[in-house]
């Protein structure tokens, strides 16, 4: 029996992490926290997936490099520099994890290392360094401060942690998030730090976690840029006190829903949140051939700027949901699509078999105007589904993009 | 030897070729041409490109059909609506063609039909029908009333035509082109009608059109949308009596010459119209280590949300294209990279071997203030190049966009 529900505390909600974050002086805005560290009592399993692009920020190298022997127990953290295209960045990043030990004997390849911002300017390490004792010194349950202090353009911190039975013990999941532009499948500029008191194998917490994203966070579009330097990582300390899950079975199972809750819930945090963004927007794919199939054209739909665009005016525009079905690559009949906008006003079918049907413009405004939309894709051809999450394509996001790094 | 230079005229500077546009009542607007009409006096060698989308408007449909025996004689056209997921799309294009027939005789099936505006509305034949002998009789050198007829959120009509010579005459191409929305690689949204007198065979013809827009209008992205009406077409009549092109050689390449010469000089017009765009972008990619990778790559950047909106602002973000590189699904290998920003006011190198230069940001802002900034990557892979256009990111674009329809 899987029970599961909502806990606070975020990335501290599983036993033995504590989490903080302060201003160090990375960013110039004195009342933004730009450098977050996250440490458990004692080593973890440790798995992460990471950015596909060629272009990697230098703490993605150390980072991966750091967990290929599947144990990690601290992640340190700053905001406002990518630390990216840099020449001395893996330096730097190296740097980082040494703060780690220099605070709390923890070695430096058991750190995870992450940095988002700007790319393209050095990043000192005075500040950090300079910081880091006080950093050491504010831990305790303070995820919202992690949570803070990992942001860049967001406007609210993104946290969850839910509770879970497993191998006869109480087990957590927790975890943090950033990012809300260059927001694309493959984890573009995408942060994301979870924890976890299950006693779980390194290979078994790989392969909930690559599963896991492949429908979470890969599923979330707000511009379709992929950022350099992706990263989400999950670190198990195993104190939940569960016998150990090393196969799947019916405790991976109750992981996996954990895992699931908490990944979805923060992508579509990630989607809200999207930069200038008014509203959240989930494309629901049925009537597909094959998953893939439906990925791909949720995706497609997502992520294309005519439909945000429609979606920002509440403007029932389907032709260019139609549109960008048949630009999604996959193999669609035009002739049995179905589509209906859904929000808490109603649903909309605006079209079946490919053709229009009529509406109430009206009525139309009403469910469209709504905080979070649906909408609902019916391809007619097989039995697989799917859903990606993005947001409305506004002023605000040109004026957040238009000029970033002054 | 060739000889090439542009001339006035539009689709009329050929011999042998009528055209007229006005306004008949599919736009509610009396001010927006919405009827457009091309006639040869003689029957043409035709050859035409169209949408890769798999959502295809019923033009596109009947258009293929229509010239895949190689042979047209007239265009029609309509704004205002795209004729595009309604149950009786194919109808109604057929209707129009018989229009052309009803005035001058020419078959239905020797008609080029297009339409373009908004999709899933029902396309009413009756404004075209009452007003074809108007149309018919409008017809003389008035490529430009075409031009604006077809126009649906362009801000200016496009028009270019050439003279050169082959094969010891002087011969002309013409062309006018839509489209500033949903245009992406594969012809979104965008019409092109090319005429010539040059004299050629219809194969010969379509594989200098089928080359010719991979580097030209497929290089062109707005909004990364795909349209499910881009059409294509190009009429030879070979009225100016050169000996008939019926295989590559120097005729073949004077005629190829004068088609690029069109072909791009419209690319840029069309990026340069996107829809709320102040500036043309150019990103040239050289070093390279296929055409395809320098093509994928110019694409990649052009198409960035991010990059776009960072050359609204001025902003010399060089770390987002770096980043477009890096997911452009090429091989890239970024510590080879460099990249300069370019205009009138002079270069602006901003990156060598994948990381950052110093530049001074006032001069940057000067250089990317201009109406046409060049974003010059050089891979450092090998000897291929490829050009791409775009345009930046605009509040304006959201903002005609949000509420296309109504």
């Amino acid at each position: 029996m899987i029970s599961l529900h909502e806990v606070s505390g975020g990335v501290c909600a599983p036993k033995g992490f504590k989490a903080g974050g302060i201003h160090c002086g990375i960013r110039k805005n004195k009342e933004k926290k730009d450098f977050a560290l996250i440490v458990s009592e004692v080593p973890c399993a440790a798995a992460g997936v990471f950015t596909q692009n060629l272009v990697k920020g230098a703490p993605v190298v150390v980072t991966k490099r750091n967990i290929s022997d599947g144990v990690a127990q601290a992640v340190i953290c700053n905001s406002g520099n990518a630390n990216t295209c840099n020449r001395d960045g893996e330096e730097v990043a190296l740097k980082m994890c040494s703060l780690v030990t220099d605070v709390c004997g923890i070695k430096p390849s058991d750190v995870i290392v992450a940095s988002t911002g700007v790319i393209g300017v050095p990043l000192d390490i005075a500040p950090m360094a300079q910081n880091i004792g006080r950093l050491y010194d504010s831990l305790g349950d303070d995820s919202d401060g992690a949570a803070e202090a990992i942001m860049t353009t967001d406007t609210v911190p993104k946290s969850v942690a839910v509770e879970f039975l497993a191998g006869g013990a109480v087990c957590r999941v927790g975890a943090i998030a950033k990012g809300v532009g260059m927001i694309c499948p493959n984890m573009a500029t995408t942060l994301i730090f979870i924890t976890t008191d299950v006693g779980i194998s390194h290979e078994m917490l790989q392969r909930a976690l690559s599963e896991d994203v492949k429908s979470s966070f890969n599923m979330v579009s707000i511009d379709g840029d992929q950022s350099t330097n992706d990263t989400c990582c999950i670190l198990a300390n195993g104190l939940a006190g569960n016998e150990k899950i090393v196969s799947s079975g019916a405790d991976f199972a109750a992981f996996r829903a954990a895992l699931r809750h908490c990944t979805v819930k923060l992508s579509k945090m990630i989607a809200r949140d999207g930069e200038g963004a008014t509203k959240l927007i989930e494309c629901n794919v049925r009537g597909a051939k094959s998953v893939k199939m439906a990925r791909n054209v949720a995706r497609s739909v997502i992520k294309s700027s005519l439909v945000k665009a429609a979606m920002f005016g509440s403007d029932a525009n389907w032709g260019r949901v139609l549109c960008a079905i048949g630009y999604s690559g996959e193999a669609v009949d035009a002739q049995k699509i179905a589509v209906e906008f859904r929000s808490v006003k109603g649903r909309l079918p605006v079209c079946r078999d490919g053709s229009g049907l009529e509406f109430d413009e009206a009525f139309a405004k009403e469910v469209l105007s709504q905080g979070e939309v649906e909408i609902n894709v019916d391809l007619g051809l097989g039995g697989c589904r799917a859903s990606a999450w993005g947001c409305d394509l506004t002023y605000d996001y040109v004026k957040i993009n238009g000029d970033y790094r002054t």
